[in-house]
C-alpha cells in the first residue's frame, strides 16, 4: 500500500478521533453540563476545531494527495473510496481562507444571537443586517468552494451535507413533488374530512412510563444498550459515535405520542451509525454518506416502519398498557388516524409526512435565489409568504411562524434543507425495495419485530460507509436512482387507499 | 508583554484546553458510557493525548522559552510564575525522549492488566517481572527528569505531583511522624477501650436519601451546583474542571456513612478547584498547586471540618431525619466516636486518620528505596511486612492485604504516595491557622456554615493558584512552611482530650 496513503490514513483517523471527542462534548453540553461549565466547554471545543482545522490545511498534505493519488492503482475500492472523501474534505477546508473562516464563525455567532430575540418578536428587520453579513460570506464560501470542486457555488453548499447533490437534479425532483403536491393534498384532506377525527389518549403520561415504554420499542428496533444511550434534552437528536450512540429526546408529560415516535426516528439514524463499515471507524469512508441517507433511515424507521399500520397495530396495546390506559383513543385504528393525520400549518418541524415536503421546497426554491443573488433579503418575508400559499394554501400571520422560524441561514447552514425531503423520498425507495426483496417485512413488523428489515438495511444501506454515492446506494438497493414517483406511490397508497 | 511569553500563553491555553477535554471524557467513561463505547474513547484519548505531547515537545518552544526568560523584567508576578511553571511542563515533557514515553505506556498497560489478576490471586511472583519492567522505565524517567531539573531521581518523580518537592525534606518529617506514632496509637487505643464501642445506625439506607443528604450537605459546605454535578461512579474521584467540576461516590445501602464522608471529601477537592484564580484558568499558574496541597484541601473539609465534634453535633440530627432514624446510634455522641474510630489494619483506603501515615511512610519508603536501586523487587513483600510490623504492629496475611493492594506501582505513579500524608498534615496547619484568624469557625460549623471556613481558604489558598510553592502558600496562610508539630498537635487534641 502507498506510503502517502498510509499516512494520510493515520492523519485522518487522528483527526476522527478529535471530531468525535468534540461529538461527546456537545453531547454533554446538551444533556447535563451545569450552566457555569459554558464558557470552559466552548474553549475545549474552539480548541478541538481549531487543531483539526489545522491539520486538514497542513500544507504537507497536498503532496501526500498528489503522490497518493500516482500510487491510486495500489489501493482497493474502499482505500481508493477512502481516498476520494479525505480528498473532499481537504478541498473544503483547503478552498476557503482563515480570514473567510474567522469571519464567518463571527457572524453566525452574532446573527444566531440576534435571530434567538428577533424570532419571538417577530422582527425580521432587527435581524436582516447581521444575515445579510451571513449571506454575503455564504455567497463568497460557494464560489471559492465552487471552484475547488469545479461546481456552481449552492452545489459546493450542498456538498457538504450531500455529497456530489447536484441542484440541476433536485430542481427537476422537486418541482415534480411541488407540481404534485397541492392537488393531493386537497385530495386527502377530503378524504380525511370523512373519517372520524382521531382522539387523543388521556393523559397524564408519566416521564418514567415513557421512558420505559421508548427503551423497549428502541430494543425492538434493534438498539443494543451496550452501545449507546437514552437521555433528554431540550431538542431531540442522534449524536455520540458509531458504537457509543447517543440519542435524546424530551418529553411532555400530557402527550407520549411525540416523544415516542421522536426516539423511534433517532434511533433509526442510531441504527445506520452501529451499521457503518466497522473496519473503517474513524475513516472517512466509513462514516455515513450524508446528511440525505442519514434521514432517510431515521424516516424508514419513524415514517414507513413505525407509521405503518401493521405496527401501529403492535404499538397500540403496549402503549396503553404503558400508561394504564383504556378506551377507543387506544384503539389501532385511532392510533393510527392520529400518527398519519393530516393539517398544513406554518412551522416546518410539526409538519406531517404530506405537508412537510412543501416546506422543504420553498426554502430550498429561496436559499438558491438568495446565494445566486437572484433575489435580496428584502424580499424574503414576502416570497416566503407566497411561497407558503402557492403550496399549502395558507398564509403565515407573521414571520415568527414564516422566514424567522429555523435556525438554519441565521447560523450558516445553507444547502442544508432539501435534504429533509430528499431523505424521506429515498426512505420510501428503500422501504418499498426492502419489502419487494424480503418476504414478510409487514408481518414480523406487526410483531413488533425489525430483524428481516435491519438485516437488509445493515447490507444494503448501513455497511456501504461513504463507498458509493447517494445514488449508487439507491441503484444497488432499489435498482434506479432517486424517483419520485415511489414517494408520491407511497403516499397514495398511505393516504389515499382504495 | 513579551511577544515571546504572549505566544507561550496562547499555546498552553489551548494546551490546557485539550486536556480539559479530555479530563471530561474520563468523567464520562467513569460515569456514563456504555461497555460498547470503550474502543472508540481509548481512541479519543490517545489521540488527545499525543496531540498535547507534540504541542508540548515542539522544538519551537525552546527558543520562545530562551526569549521570553530574556524579557521577564517585562512581565509582572503573575506571568512570571506562569512563565516559570510552563517552564517545568516543558521540562518534564521533554526530559524523557519519545521512546521512554512509549516503553513506558506499554509496560504500565501490561502490568496493570496483570496487576488486576494477580491482586485477587495474592500472587505477587506473576506481576513482580512486569513490575521489574516498569520499574526499570522509572528509574530511567527518574534520572533523565532529575538530569533536566537538577535534582535527584526520586525528586524529579516526586515534582511530577508535589512541586519542588524535596525528599530530604519529607524524610525529616515523616522519620518524626514514625517515631511519634506506635506509642501515639497504643495510647489512643487504650483511651478507646475505655469508651462504649460505637454503635451502627441499622439501615437499609437508600440511595435515593443518601443522594439527597449528600447534595443538601455539599451545598452547606459551599458547592453551587451551577458550577458542578455528583454521579455515582466504582471509584469516587473529583473531576471535571473549576467551573464544571464533577465529582462522584458509590452508594452502600447498609451503611451511609463512608458515601457521605467520601462526598465531604471530594467537595472539599472541588471548592480548591472552583476557587483557583479566574483569570488564569487554562494557563499553568492558574491550577492547583500540587497534589499535596490538594488532598490538604479534601482533609481539611472531611478530616477536620467535617469530623470535628461541632460539625457531627449538626450532622447527627439531619442524617437520623435523612433516613427516619432512631435511638442512640444517631445520638452525637455515638456518630463522633464512629467517625474517629481508630483501628490498625491492612488495608490503606480503610485506614483511619490515626493510622492512615503509617501507611504512606511505609510505602514513601520503599519506593525511594526501590528507585535508588537500594532495594530489589524480591524483597519487597518481606519489607513490606517489616514495616507494617515495625509501624502498626500488624502482618499482613498476604501479599494481596500487603505489597498488591495499591494500583499506584503498577500503573507507573511513583512518587505520588507522600502527597496523601503532607496532605493530611498541611490540613491541620491550615484549619488551626484558619480558626486564629477567623473568630467563630467551630460556632459556624455546629450551624452547618462553611461561610467563614472558605472565604478564609478562597483568600490563603484556592486564590493562589499556583504562583507560590506549597511551603510558601503555607508560610503566607499560617506563619511556617509545614511543622509537624501542628499535625500531632491536631491529633493529641481530637484522640487523646484531657
Amino acid at each position: 500500500m502507498s506510503e502517502a496513503y498510509k499516512t494520510l490514513e493515520q492523519r485522518f483517523a487522528r483527526l476522527y478521533a478529535l471530531r468525535e471527542a468534540a461529538g461527546m462534548l456537545h453531547w454533554d453540553s446538551a444533556v447535563l453540563m451545569p450552566s457555569g461549565g459554558a464558557e470552559a466547554r466552548s474553549e475545549h471545543l474552539a480548541a478541538l476545531e481549531v487543531t483539526c482545522h489545522e491539520m486538514l490545511t497542513d500544507p504537507r498534505l497536498a503532496e501526500l494527495f498528489a503522490t497518493a493519488a500516482d500510487d491510486a492503482a495500489e489501493l482497493d475500492d474502499w482505500q481508493q473510496a477512502n481516498l476520494r472523501e479525505m480528498r473532499r474534505e481537504w478541498l473544503h477546508a483547503t478552498a476557503v481562507p482563515s480570514r473567510l473562516v474567522e469571519a464567518m464563525s463571527r457572524a453566525t455567532r452574532s446573527c444566531e444571537m440576534v435571530w434567538r430575540e428577533a424570532r419571538p418578536a417577530s422582527d425580521f428587520a432587527r435581524v436582516k443586517p447581521y444575515l445579510a453579513d451571513v449571506l454575503a460570506l455564504v455567497r463568497e464560501e460557494g464560489q471559492a468552494k465552487g471552484d475547488a470542486l469545479g461546481v456552481a457555488p449552492y452545489d459546493a453548499l450542498l456538498d457538504q451535507y450531500e455529497p456530489d447533490g447536484q441542484s440541476a437534479r433536485i430542481d427537476v425532483i422537486f418541482e415534480d413533488i411541488a407540481a404534485f403536491l397541492p392537488g393531493f393534498l386537497q385530495e386527502v384532506l377530503d378524504r380525511q374530512a370523512q373519517e372520524p377525527a382521531p382522539a387523543v389518549p388521556a393523559g397524564p403520561f408519566p416521564q418514567a412510563s415513557q421512558i420505559a415504554l421508548a427503551e423497549r420499542l428502541m430494543q425492538g428496533v434493534g438498539f443494543d444498550f451496550n452501545y449507546g444511550r437514552l437521555d433528554v434534552s431540550l431538542h431531540p437528536f442522534c449524536g455520540g459515535v458509531a458504537d457509543d450512540v447517543r440519542i435524546t429526546t424530551r418529553y411532555d408529560e400530557s402527550d407520549f405520542t411525540s416523544a415516542i415516535m421522536g426516539v423511534l426516528h433517532e434511533t433509526g439514524h442510531a441504527l445506520y451509525e452501529r451499521g457503518l463499515p466497522a473496519a473503517w471507524r474513524r475513516q472517512p469512508v466509513g462514516e455515513a454518506r450524508g446528511m440525505g441517507l442519514h434521514e432517510s433511515q431515521s424516516l424508514l424507521i419513524e415514517m414507513q416502519a413505525c407509521r405503518s399500520p401493521e405496527f401501529i397495530g403492535h404499538l397500540a396495546p403496549i402503549a396503553r398498557d404503558a400508561f394504564g390506559g383504556e378506551g377507543a383513543a387506544w384503539s389501532p385504528g385511532n392510533l393510527r388516524r392520529l400518527y398519519t393525520h393530516v393539517e398544513p400549518g406554518h412551522i416546518r418541524v410539526d409538519a406531517d409526512e404530506v405537508t412537510y415536503p412543501a416546506h422543504v421546497i420553498l426554502r430550498y426554491r429561496l436559499e438558491k435565489a438568495l446565494v445566486a443573488g437572484d433575489m435580496e433579503l428584502d424580499d424574503l418575508p414576502a416570497a416566503w409568504n407566497e411561497g407558503m400559499r402557492n403550496l399549502l394554501g395558507i398564509q403565515p400571520p407573521d414571520d415568527r411562524l414564516g422566514c424567522l422560524q429555523d435556525i438554519h441561514w441565521y447560523d450558516g447552514g445553507w444547502g442544508y434543507f432539501p435534504t429533509y425531503t430528499l431523505g424521506a423520498m429515498a426512505a420510501a425507495q428503500l422501504f418499498d425495495a426492502a419489502r419487494r426483496a424480503v418476504p414478510g417485512i409487514p408481518e414480523a413488523l406487526a410483531r413488533g419485530d425489525f430483524k428481516p428489515l435491519l438485516g437488509w438495511l445493515r447490507e444494503n444501506v448501513h455497511g456501504h460507509g461513504s463507498r458509493f454515492s447517494t445514488d449508487e446506494v439507491l441503484e444497488h438497493a432499489t435498482g434506479k436512482p432517486l424517483d419520485p414517483e415511489v414517494f408520491k406511490a407511497h403516499l397514495r397508497q398511505r393516504y389515499l387507499p382504495n
